[in-house]
């Protein structure tokens, strides 16, 4: 941690500065400037949140951080990537997969329709929310147990693993029952009791991003996870809030690449809540897996126009197919220019 | 609900259109224009959510929403304001008023020093965190029950209304045994068990907006605890995630105006997390008073450099003392002027 | 500043960073942490633009700026505080004012009408658009040298001194001919041949904000007038973009309070571009006189559902008029409750 | 555009609207609805900017845009895509292309060194700032008119075309009788008085978009291009404002492939600044090509940590010559996994 003194700081102020950052387990190396002063406090046995609370000590300016506050997650802890198994899929090693399925479970026959033709078109992973966080009460909640019901038939008949979301901290040991992968939603990236709770889960969990969340701040919620013994984390890019309003989010792909620098994780990408806009899923999906992610996550709906939750960022089980056979084909996609005109 | 049809939109696909407008229970009109066609879906008892998925119909371009989606909060629906009651102290009627306490609960001593400056210097409510949501897992959680206790404490000997922020659906009845109001952290607003489980509480709600929401999405938030049966929810400003570095927020005071135009509930506002910097806070106080605020909420701490979180934005004793009196005499604030140089 | 070395950067990197610190003009101190080494630079006269490139350096992982880039427009530099005499009228002295008038000059009746009224209600300068910054090419662009020529009739008739846009470096001659008072827009605060044009302009400078400037990058762009040669300079904010579109923009009441913290400029606010909704004008209004702000800038027509630009946050005369009395008495604001119900 | 009236309007404010819709040219729809009154306003001929000004009329609530305020641009009027040629390189054509070269031209030894590494690499065209828009008055400005001459010269030379920015409306004729196309900077996307210059000179445009323009935003200035006369414009994406600080801006690829849809211009991509971050660069490049870029710009240095602007996002030579090697060879990227563990 570096503190920068301001200009009129008294050496009253420098000396209790120094005397606090030893209180707190540091070292403290004074730098005199032109203009000012400004003090490292150096350690790696320091009690940090104490040491954080001197920004608010007479004379000083700004406390800037110089190590990361993350570090089971970061890869200068652990070099190698993490593979995660998510029922006999691995996420995070030499190839990347497609988790694919509808919004919500609405029906039998919706998601048996649905996960057929994710399995017959090359995806690895069913998706189906059973329990739905919607900004309104008034829109459909999810069908809960007997969402867990039907996904538990749709694997059975197709051998798709699961991934579903669990909402709070009392449906854990039940979706666990069900799911082979527990996904924390946007909204619930700091939800601590949550993510505590999830730490002694016994399945892995994919951890979206918040779509306020900076890259540092998704990597301390899945910080919680492993610090709290669960290290099956897949990080999910799902797109920021930003001034664009064109499309439903702004989807970040520079934050799948920072991410894979950052930490040792799996990232896999978003692209239908990422854009909320079935035309451009496509290009995106392709972009995501050229950025690097691990794999994707694709709403599919058999009659999106009728889905309960999300219609107009689903494909349809023709478009994804579609979508599955261009994406084993990068070769295909035009070259760069080799002659002038 | 207005379907605007895409240019070249098929008389076959606006047929569609319309027949299933009225299959959710609306009323269809058809505005033939020179570049496009409009569809109007009209009344009052349709189903909303069915409609929307109409955006992913062929030949739809976009729907565009023409009501508010939140109706009990709404002061279409109700004209009269609510007034909040908190274990006597009102919220929303002709006076505002301030509540104040450290972010965390620490020590006996901090708690019932912080307590007497507040009820001294002419504070309402007493603040003070026992469950702290915190960004990093190796951070300060709040000392729990531990806490609530020393709040109790602190009640007894003030006078003051305690408010503390609950995190999790399984603390609801706990903490409701000790606080005369349950706050919601803005990391929470959509924790949507939480918001079902508080709308079943016996104690007055304080809502926080999250960073990244809307002013439609908090009031929508609100929607979950009315409409559970909650009337009871004092709105709380806290500032905006933005491009913005230099403060720890942008505080929004708009919303607050907004706030207060589109909906019937009280709105408060915290200028400590608003800005996250001592030095802006009294303005930022002076300015949510005048911007239209039922209160203010602010941060104090007895010694804010060896605070265990949010020191730098915590005001000490006598800073706070003397916020308050600047806050009841504006007319001491400068005058316009009057005449040329 | 601060040089923060990778972890397992080798020493002959930290030499050659020592090195390249020494060749830039500043001296190099070697702080060798558990973890890491920082480097700190420290010096009056070096050249900091040559030291930033070290940020490219091997074994760099980041740079971290210890003081503020700006410096004539500082505080630090600078304690009193700067009033700026426009045609008589100053600003950022004991007292706060008022600028007003259309949106755009659009005839001679709607500017005179308007004219008397602002004077009438006690505004100190009248504002009206000459030229007009347009999203669209086929939007209103402005009466040019015929609005400016309205404007002196204007001045002649009430006395107000005039503030108007300048957007162009062709245009500073002219409209310095007509203009008390010269406005940089928004679009144009990073213009800077138009910013160094203005540093040799005669006249003050309104330095509008840009919707996506920092509070540094708008005191950097004050910067460029008063390195320039032109030291009267008065800043305006006019509201950020953020994810929130319920208003056209977010007004950031802070940036306000801490641009008076870090420089000795007068900054005034503008709630019409800063909302863009009439509605809520009144209450931002008074939030900004009690923020600390030199004074307001609203736009003002007599009819705004006919105006040529920004009708919808024009207040028309009567609902200015009133606006002003409120401004004028803000004791009789309501007050803080003071006891128990 | 649809006139959505508050709940409360009176039968006089409906007639009012009508009136007035039918005044601004267009024909007026009126639908009643259970809570509320809907006018529609259609016609092609009708005065757009007058209609807009009926949102301040009242009894209204909102107007709500149908039709894209853009044509010329619109995929609408021109279904088949543009094809720009810069100095013999088409954009926008089957294959994509490489621009590269320094953030500024620096010397002789710089430039010449960078045109022929880009040029060995396979890269299109030659970019190299003359005139450089620097947030900080104390930063490097650009060598101006002598950059302009070793641009021609690094022309002569290795026979790629050249792109630079110009900055004002005065220096036009003169840059383009060096260079093959102009660029508008991103803080000058909305500089009207440049774009309209612009408009009538002889070489293609490469218009950024502004950091805080939304896509509609950046596709009505190039509308002020086309409508004036230049009807040969390539856009380029560079990154937006966001919240996320860790890297220099957030770049929104989806903003490429949306582009695409709304307009048949070409559009590249700038990783360089869009992230600002030399090490996300290779992963960004592949994913603004994968997700449809018409090519990208990059910016390549000899010796980054000596750059006069942009070190810490320029590749040295070599590294930009192994970017280019994996861009030709996507087939070589990960697979998707075809079988369970």
């Amino acid at each position: 941690m570096i503190v920068n003194m301001s200009r009129n700081a008294t050496q009253e102020q420098i000396d209790h500065v120094v005397e606090r950052i030893k209180e707190c387990g540091y070292q403290a190396h004074v730098i005199r400037g032109a203009e000012r002063t400004v003090i490292g406090a150096v350690g790696s046995n320091g009690r940090r949140s104490e040491l954080e609370a001197l920004q608010a000590a007479p004379g000083v300016e700004e406390l800037v951080p110089i190590s990361q506050p993350f570090k089971l997650v970061s890869r200068q802890l652990r070099q190698e990537r993490t593979i995660v198994n998510v029922g006999g899929v691995p996420i995070g090693g030499e190839h990347w997969i497609v988790m694919a399925g509808p919004c919500s479970v609405e029906s039998r026959e919706q998601l048996l329709a649905t996960a057929r033709a994710v399995r017959e078109a090359g995806g690895s992973i069913l998706r189906g929310g059973a329990y739905k966080p919607r900004t309104s009460p008034y829109d459909f909640q999810g069908l809960g147990v007997e969402a867990l019901e039907l996904l538990r038939e749709a694997r059975e008949e197709t051998g798709l693993p699961i991934v579903t979301e669990v909402m709070s901290t009392e449906d854990v040991d039940l979706v666990s029952d069900y799911a082979d992968m527990l996904q924390v939603g946007a909204r619930n990236m700091q939800n601590f009791p949550l993510l505590r709770r999830l730490a002694r889960a016994e399945k892995p969990i994919l951890l979206k991003r918040s779509p306020s969340a900076t890259v540092k701040e998704w990597l301390l919620a899945a910080e919680y996870l492993l610090s709290g013994g669960n290290a099956n984390v897949v990080l999910c890019e799902r797109g920021i809030k930003t001034f664009e309003s064109e499309l439903r989010n702004t989807f970040d792909l520079a934050a799948i690449a920072l991410a894979k620098e950052l930490s040792h994780l799996p990232v896999v990408a978003d692209p239908s809540h990422g854009t909320g806009r079935r035309i451009v899923i496509p290009a995106m999906s392709r972009a995501a897996i050229a950025a690097g992610a691990d794999g994707i996550m694709v709403e599919v709906h058999p009659c999106p126009e009728r889905a309960l939750s999300d219609g107009p960022q689903s494909l349809d089980l023709k478009a994804f197919a579609q979508l599955m056979e261009e994406l084993d084909r990068p070769e295909r996609t035009r070259a760069r220019a080799t002659a002038k005109v």
